[in-house]
Order: C-alpha cells, then sequence, then structure tokens
C-alpha cells in the first residue's frame, strides 16, 4: 500500500526560494582581495550583501547560463575562493538544472586542465586572483567555451571568450521559472583528492544536497539557526564546503566567507567582529588560530569571542590536545566531523553521549574519536574477508559506509571496485581503518594505506600522532612505516618542533609510553622543520613514506 | 544527467535502528495508571524504561504480527493513551512494513468503529482502561481480527481473539529482518477530525515521516537533540503527535509521556521532576498549565522549570495575551506552530527573525502569528477565483500549501476537490483563512467556514477573540457569525469569564475597540459558564453557530 503524499522534489530551488521569500535581509560578507601591499602580500577589503541580493544575482545567473544555450545536465566550473559570488554560482547553477562543479584552485594547472577536461565543462568561473591561469586553460580545454571572471581585474583580459562575471549577471534577466527537475538529478560535482592514479569525479544529486542539509542542521551536528553567523574556512571547492553554504541558506543563517585570508589573525579577526557563533576547518586552519589567540591573550589583548558557539574540525584527526587546549585555554568547544568526498560530506559527529561531561577526560576522549552517525548513515567494520567485525571499540576493521548522501559509484563508472553489495546492500569501502564502539563511536585509526603493519599486526599512526602531537614543543607530527627486516615495518615519527623550541626522540617516547603497548613505539623520531601539506590541507603521508622508507637502515 | 548516489529509503526502520544502536541507555518515563481513588479517578504510577528495552520489544511486536500472518500494507490500529507501549507500536509496526493507524481515543464507539471499518483494520491495539469499548468494537468490526490490550487489566477478558499485549511482545520472536521498503509506502495514517462529512484517512509514508523529522529538529522549529527531555502533550493519535516521537527518537532525546494525566498540576510536576527542556501541545494545556504555575507561585511555592526551553503550542491559534503571560510570569517561552493531519503536521513555526527581541511588542506580535515554513514546506495564498494574492500581510485568502509530507489525496481517494493543480504543481487547500507578508509570516485569520461575512467584507474571529482572551476576566472566548438582516452576518462574542470574575459587553468592547475597525466591534456578547470542546482539544464552533445563530433576533 503506497500512501498519499505529494511527489514533491528534493531541489536545490527550494534553497534559494528561502533565502528569497523569508530570509531577503540577512547578511553574506566576504573578504575580497582590494590590491597588494609593498611585499606583494593581498589587502582585505570587506564586502558586504544580503541574501535577497545573492537570490537576485543567482537566479540572473541561472537565466543567463541557459542563455548561453547551455542545457539540463550540462557542467559550470568553479576555481574560486569563498565568497558570495562563489555562493551565487552554488545557487544558480543547480537552480538552472546545470551541474556546479567546484575545482579544487591548490592543484596545478595541468591537473586543473585534466579535470576540467575530464569533467566536459562548457563554462568556468574564475577568481580574478588565478586570472593568470587563464591562457593555460584555454588551450587545454577544448570543452570550455566561456570563462567568466569573477571580481575586477587590473585590465580586461583581451581572450575571445572570456568575460566580466558581475557584468554578466547584470545583464542577464532572472530565471523565468525554475526547469522540472527530478530530485535524483546531478546538481553539484567534486574530485577526489586521488592521492593514487587520476582523480575520480563524485557527483551530487539535488535530493542528496538537500538531506544533507536537513540532516546537518541539528544541534547534534552543526546547529545552524538563522540567529547564527556562520564562518566556513573549509574551501567551497572542497565538498560543497562541508555543505554549509546550502544549511546555512536553508535555515537563513549569516554566512561569512575569509577568502584568501585562512591566517590566524584574519580569522580571529573575522570570528569577532562579525559575531561569528559556527566556524568550520580543517585542523591546520585550527592550529594557526589557537597560536593566534595565545599569543593575543598573552599580549593581553583576547579576541572576544564569547558568541563563537562551535568551531567543527574535519578532514583529517584533531589530536585530543588540540581540542583541550581550545577548551581549557579559551573555552571554545571543537567539535569533531567526520566524512569523505564520496559521502558529501557529513558522516559522523562527535558530540559527547547524554551525562558525560565534555569536558571532562571521559568527554575529551570521546570528543577526540571521530563519533557517531547522522540519521540515515550507516556505518560498519570487515575483516579482509570482507566479514562484519564486532563493534567492542576494540576490533579494527575497514570502515564501510552507506546512505542517501553516498556515492553509489564515481563519474564515468570508474572505481568500481570500492563499491560493493554486502547482504542484499549497496556499501562503499572508505579505505578507512577504524573501530566502532558499543554506543556507536566510531574512531578512525588510520587510512588503510598509513597502517603500520608491524610483525603481521596493526599500527594506528593516527594515535600515535595525537598522543605525540599533545607534546607541548611539537608542533606537528606524522608517524609512518619505515621498511624492517625482521618486523616487515616499523614505526616512525615526523615531527616539526614549535618555533623555538626542540625535542628528542627519548623524551617523545618516554612522553607517550604510559599510552601504548611497547611494541607500539616508534623506533626513531626525525625532528624536520616542515612536513608536506597536500592542496587539501592534509599530510602528504605518501611524500614522507617515500622519503623516508628505508630510514632505519640509514 | 543523473547524480552517482545511493538509492538509500527514508525509512522508519533507519529510527528504530538509531535507537538500538546508538541511544540504547536514554530513557522513556511513562505515567501509567496504578489504580482508582475512592472518587474513581485515576491514580499515577511513573514507569521508567530505556530505548534499548523500547526498540528490542518493538521488533518483537513487529516480528509477532508478522506471525500472526498480516502482509505488507495491512493496517494495525491503536486506541492508545500517550506511553511506551504506545511508542513500540510508532517504531514496530512500520517496520514491519505494516501501517500504522492511530485512532481518536475521545471519539463516540460508534465512530470509533466506523474509522476501523473503513481502513479495515486487521489489528487493534487497545489501551486497558478503554476496555469497557471492546465488546462494541468485536461487535462493530468484521475486518478486525485480533485484539490486544496495552497494560495489565483487572480480570483477563475473556473473548476470543482478545489477548495481553505485554504476553504478545514477550512471546514473539523479533523480526529476522527489515522488509524491503520503499519510502512511498505506506507507514502510519490518521483521520482528519472532520467537522463536516464523515472523516477521512490521511496515509503518511516512510519518506514523509522521515523527512518531518529531520526538518522539524532544527534549532529555529522543535530544537530536538539527545541532551533534551521531550513531554508530548500532544496526544499520540493525533498526527502523530505532531511526529515528536519518530524525531526525538531519531535524535536520541528522553521521551516523557503523561498518558491520561494532562491537568495543570500533573503536567507541571511532570515538567519539573523530569527535567523537560520540550513540551508541546494545545492552547488548552497551556491555559490548564498557566493557571497551576500562578496558583503555585502566588502561594510561594513555585515549580523549578529553569531547563524548560521551549513550550510548543499548536493546533488552534495561540492568544498573544497567553504567549506574554508565560513570558513575563515564568520566563517560559511558548512557539507557535501551524499545521494539519493533511500536512503530517508541522507547516511552520512563529520563531522571530534574526534582529528582533522575542519579548518586544514586535516579538510577541509575531509570536502570535502561525509564522513562516519550515525548509521544503511552501504557502500561497488565493482569492476565491483561485488567483494568488500578494504577500502583504494584509491580504486575506485561501491558504494553500504543498510539500513532500503534504497529502497528494485522501484514503479511498475521497474529498478529491482539497487538492488541486496550480501552474503545473500539485496544492492542498487548507480550507483556513490568512495571510502572507513580504518575510514569509504566516497569520490564520480564521477557519474557511468560520469567518464572518459582514456586509461583503471579512471579519477575522480569530483576531478579535485573541483580543478579548487578553482581558484579565476573560479566561476563553469564541466569535462566531450571528444572522443579520442588514449586514448578513455580524460577530458575536461568546465568553467565559475566569473563575469568580464578571465581564460586561461594554467593558470588553472598550478594552478592544482601540485595536480594531469599528465595523469589526462584536454587536453582542453572551457570558456563559461553558463553552463546546471537541474531541481535539478545538473549540466546536459549529455547536455554537446552531446555538446562537439567531442571537440578534432575540
Ligand atoms: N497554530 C495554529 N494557529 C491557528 N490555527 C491552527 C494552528 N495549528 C492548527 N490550527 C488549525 O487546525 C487545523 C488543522 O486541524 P487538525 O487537522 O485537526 O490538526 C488547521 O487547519 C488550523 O485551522
Amino acid at each position: 500500500m503506497q500512501g498519499n503524499m505529494m511527489d514533491v522534489q528534493l531541489t536545490v530551488p527550494t534553497i534559494l526560494e528561502r533565502i528569497r521569500t523569508q530570509y531577503a535581509g540577512r547578511e553574506v560578507v566576504s573578504l575580497l582581495v582590494a590590491g597588494r601591499d609593498e611585499h606583494g602580500n593581498p589587502v582585505p577589503h570587506k564586502h558586504r550583501t544580503t541574501y535577497g541580493q545573492v537570490a537576485d544575482r543567482a537566479q540572473r545567473l541561472a537565466g543567463g547560463l541557459l542563455g548561453l544555450g547551455l542545457t539540463k545536465g550540462d557542467r559550470v566550473a568553479t576555481l574560486a575562493v569563498n565568497s558570495f559570488r562563489h555562493l551565487e554560482a552554488y545557487l544558480g547553477v543547480p537552480s538552472a538544472g546545470l551541474v556546479l562543479h567546484t575545482v579544487n584552485i591548490r592543484l596545478h594547472p595541468e591537473q586543473i586542465c585534466w579535470i576540467l577536461n575530464h569533467a566536459e565543462d562548457r563554462v568556468l568561473l574564475i577568481e580574478n586572483v588565478f586570472a593568470a591561469m587563464i591562457p593555460t586553460i584555454r588551450a587545454g580545454c577544448p570543452h570550455l567555451e566561456h570563462i567568466f571572471v569573477l571580481g575586477p581585474t587590473p585590465q580586461p583580459i583581451p581572450l575571445p571568450g572570456v568575460h566580466d562575471y558581475d557584468t554578466f549577471v547584470q545583464e542577464s534577466g532572472p530565471l523565468a521559472r525554475y526547469p522540472d527537475l527530478d530530485e535524483r538529478d546531478a546538481a553539484a560535482m567534486c574530485y577526489t583528492s586521488g592521492t593514487t592514479g587520476n582523480p575520480k569525479g563524485v557527483v551530487y544529486t539535488h535530493r542528496s544536497t538537500v538531506l544533507h542539509s536537513l540532516a546537518s542542521a541539528p544541534k547534534d551536528a552543526l546547529n545552524v539557526g538563522e540567529a547564527d553567523s556562520v564562518l566556513p574556512i573549509v574551501p567551497m571547492f572542497h565538498v560543497n564546503a562541508w555543505g554549509l553554504p546550502y544549511t546555512c541558506a536553508m535555515y537563513g543563517a549569516k554566512q561569512v566567507y575569509a577568502g584568501v585570508f585562512a591566517d590566524g589573525r584574519s580569522v580571529a579577526t573575522l570570528l569577532q567582529d562579525e559575531e561569528v557563533t559556527i566556524t568550520a576547518g580543517v585542523p591546520t586552519i585550527w592550529m594557526g588560530l589557537l597560536a593566534e589567540l595565545d599569543r593575543a591573550a598573552q599580549a593581553g589583548e583576547p579576541y572576544q569571542l564569547g558568541g563563537l558557539e562551535r568551531l567543527i574540525v574535519g578532514g583529517s584527526a584533531a589530536p585530543e590536545a588540540m581540542i583541550r587546549a581550545f577548551q581549557t585555554r579559551h573555552n571554545l568547544a571543537l567539535l569533531q566531523a567526520w566524512g569523505m568526498t564520496e559521502t558529501h560530506p557529513l558522516g559522523t559527529a562527535s558530540g559527547v553521549p547524554y551525562g558525560v561531561d565534555p569536558t571532562s577526560d571521559e568527554g575529551f576522549t570521546l570528543r577526540a574519536k571521530q563519533g557517531r552517525t547522522v540519521p540515515l548513515i550507516e556505518l560498519d567494520v570487515l575483516d579482509d574477508q570482507g566479514a562484519r567485525l564486532p563493534h567492542d571499540g576494540k576490533t579494527m576493521g575497514r570502515l564501510i559506509i552507506r546512505g542517501p548522501w553516498v556515492a553509489s559509484s564515481y563519474f564515468k563508472g570508474e572505481g568500481q571496485s570500492n563499491f560493493f553489495d554486502l547482504d542484499g546492500q549497496q556499501w562503499f569501502d572508505t579505505g578507512d581503518i577504524a573501530t566502532l564502539d558499543e554506543r556507536g563511536y566510531m574512531h578512525i585509526q588510520d587510512r588503510a594505506k598509513d597502517l603500520i603493519k608491524s610483525g603481521g599486526e596493526w599500527i594506528s599512526s593516527v594515535d600515535l600522532e595525537n598522543a605525540i602531537m599533545a607534546h607541548p614543543a611539537v608542533n606537528l607530527c606524522a608517524v609512518i612505516a619505515m621498511d624492517d627486516p625482521k618486523w616487515d615495518e616499523r614505526p616512525l615519527a615526523v615531527v616539526t618542533p614549535k618555533p623555538g623550541q626542540s625535542v628528542t626522540h627519548d623524551e617523545l617516547i618516554s612522553f607517550i609510553a604510559p599510552r601504548f603497548a611497547k611494541w607500539w613505539l616508534p623506533d626513531a623520531t626525525v625532528v624536520t622543520d616542515s612536513i608536506p601539506i597536500g592542496a587539501t590541507g592534509k599530510i602528504l603521508k605518501r611524500e614522507l613514506r617515500d622519503q623516508y622508507r628505508s630510514y632505519s637502515s640509514t
């Protein structure tokens, strides 16, 4: 027996309509680049607009794009920083029935061209600060018919097919009517960072975008409402900035964008001046912020962040020491969240269960895990033979996931081996190694490829890293496998000390020894002054492994 | 172009699985009837269980029902008060692929039989306190094969096919595996109160149930999370208790149920003792609570309700005076919500927009409106010819609604005239007369059939009632149309005074006159000691109209 509910589709235009009809007066604030100082560093200029303006411009963008002859399902790429213009594309492109393809600005131009070609993008919206790339892209991307430059350029770009975005938007008539959309139509796409092989495209649907916005808003996840002011530091090219631009628009929260200004001082100032209540970013960003907050506090001029209710941290494991430092030194709450490009991304959030004090030892331990699922997401752990493992908080296994905003395949059917059937249901293999406990807490132990296998047993590099990063003299740490004649692999710690500090292998080992079995402890420590970070802010362990694989024998 | 997201269905079992795997320790508290005192009044007994237990028993109920030979889509009726057993049915019945049909316990046994027959229910779960009805129902409902009695009965009921619910649950094996469900399959059904003609069935789907839970949880609507303790006073037979049992289970909030104990004192005590943070009910309930809170405060023994963050009020308009009284006298926040059986029910919630102080005059005025839509719900107002009217906060029109949890037809295709197409989209005509303003605020002026048409112009009975109820001596007020030879219809106020108080027509008119055009003011006032209230707690205006239609001429 079927129910009698209306067949109303879950689509991005419903979000656009909300900011137009209910939240037109709410603000969108962006730090744009006004120019360069004498050292060539960008100088910020604060731009303020409203949802009403953004909605109007998004509808004009939609109308303009269709006017160029684009048709349903055509891809529109962005190479852009976080700003109101990017937000217009987020709302306008899918509302025209087109697919918003956000491209990682930190990639090499050749990789960018590869991705634009693979996605067959017909239009590119490119930030003025990257305008120098235009000739390369023009030459390398035959599918690309139109390029629009976001923000003023010193002089007009004289290439054919290259136009000014603002002029295009102003001169285009708004969409007369939203196209008929099925909720399973593509709305947006993102390529995975792809540490092995070519990047793969993940295609989000209108349905997954709307469901993700609904599921991520409640208080045990992001806690977004109209009274909030939200600063997503996580780039808009990275898994739709964790869905925040859509979630905030759906609920009418003010949006604040930092553009290219992600250093500790800029972020702290923006948090304070825009009375931000919720912000989100990778651990590296919060490391920078923490240092700035410490500095300001010591200088006797602390930032006023009384309204800052929640810092969402994701993208890689948040060390417990960092969560504690924010809480105890600055009374700020970090909430860890976990997800992937393939999961749109929210899978889990790490609030503590009812009855546990979040600032107790148990609370901090739980908050350093990746957390429990948001509604509609299921997790499980499998052994190497594909059998389900116990949820006992101890047994490590391959983490698998399913849910309505989890990918069922990659674009053009690539990488099929990551998607598989188990007991008649489709699952995605995350490539993470994790434990699950009786209460549903998931704890990532490692990327499968970063696990260290010593004498046939697994050692979690993430656990060791977190413990080492709690040492007061340590800035960043990566633990990787080095070859070992006897044990096959043994852990090696690679560490950068805090400015002006030093640290030795023996100090670190005696610091962490109480918390680990003896055979887990790294055999050696390399102290260096830089650890390579990739385009999405994560440590490039592959590079470190290449460099130090045979360290023990040197 | 289609996206590549998993085709995971939105179903009730995903909610059941959450309380089993993530929130097993969280409590469910119910006031049951332990017996009767010397006056025959029920004596409460407090029952405590956990989500883990509820999940286990729900799975046994599901297994047991399928064991009886019921198959997908079969209806299972409940005639039950709010308690953990009803919650088990909420989760277990749809998870077995069956349809939970909640029946209004306040209806006449003949109406109940009519509804059970119309729905062709095969099983009935009936509360022990209604056991006296069983022989009538047995005799009147040929489709009914099994009746299970919820809670202990003084002596076993010797009728064939009548069994003890707890024994059935304990002896049944849990469901081996959830059936394959499509999200558009029926999950639950409810009959409208039906003030004209026969009641009509509304059939909710798994999809509408899940989407409603997601959309109602965020902070600008119900604000439900794991740390909450939620007391739904709204009956579980009424539109799924506004979805709260599902929303709370999805997010792990503690649930508190008052059973038959809905008087001011019982409610206040439960709110205090169970540290309730969110509660929900119709205005009549809050009137009773307000009187009790006033009494206790005057007696110098106020209730301790410091954690009570939100009282949701809906079902009929909440008078501004009541919202103010709770806020100013008890520092408690009432949040108005609007919906219908046909809308599952949440359509709007009346939080104030960013920047408005909820305790300012503007704030109270806005909170006395029905509010702005939750995501995915669209509203519009039409004139008598079906043309869209301006959203100017002034122009009254027929309120229409669409959204994924709005009915597209009634059960068995009845009442088709309420569903219609506008510009290629399906809408439902609510039968309410309302205004919409520039910010999306909806304000119900009347049920279409309760509007007063004086000299061809509409007068809103709801506005007048709210104004009159602000008078300190007035307890309840209904404004209805009486026949008038000159103007066709004129407003008549029917008023019950507060205990020990009195009030006259002239006093009331001079009290409200500053707020209305002269021709809106009632021509007469009837002071009476009771106003008829129907089975869902709303004033039965039809009865009043029958009684007073020709009042002016008497
Ligand atoms: N907050 C509210 N203010 C005014 N009327 C309401 C409100 N909530 C529900 N109603 C009325 O109740 C009707 C639905 O009744 P029911 O289907 O029994 O839930 C709506 O059409 C409204 O007329």
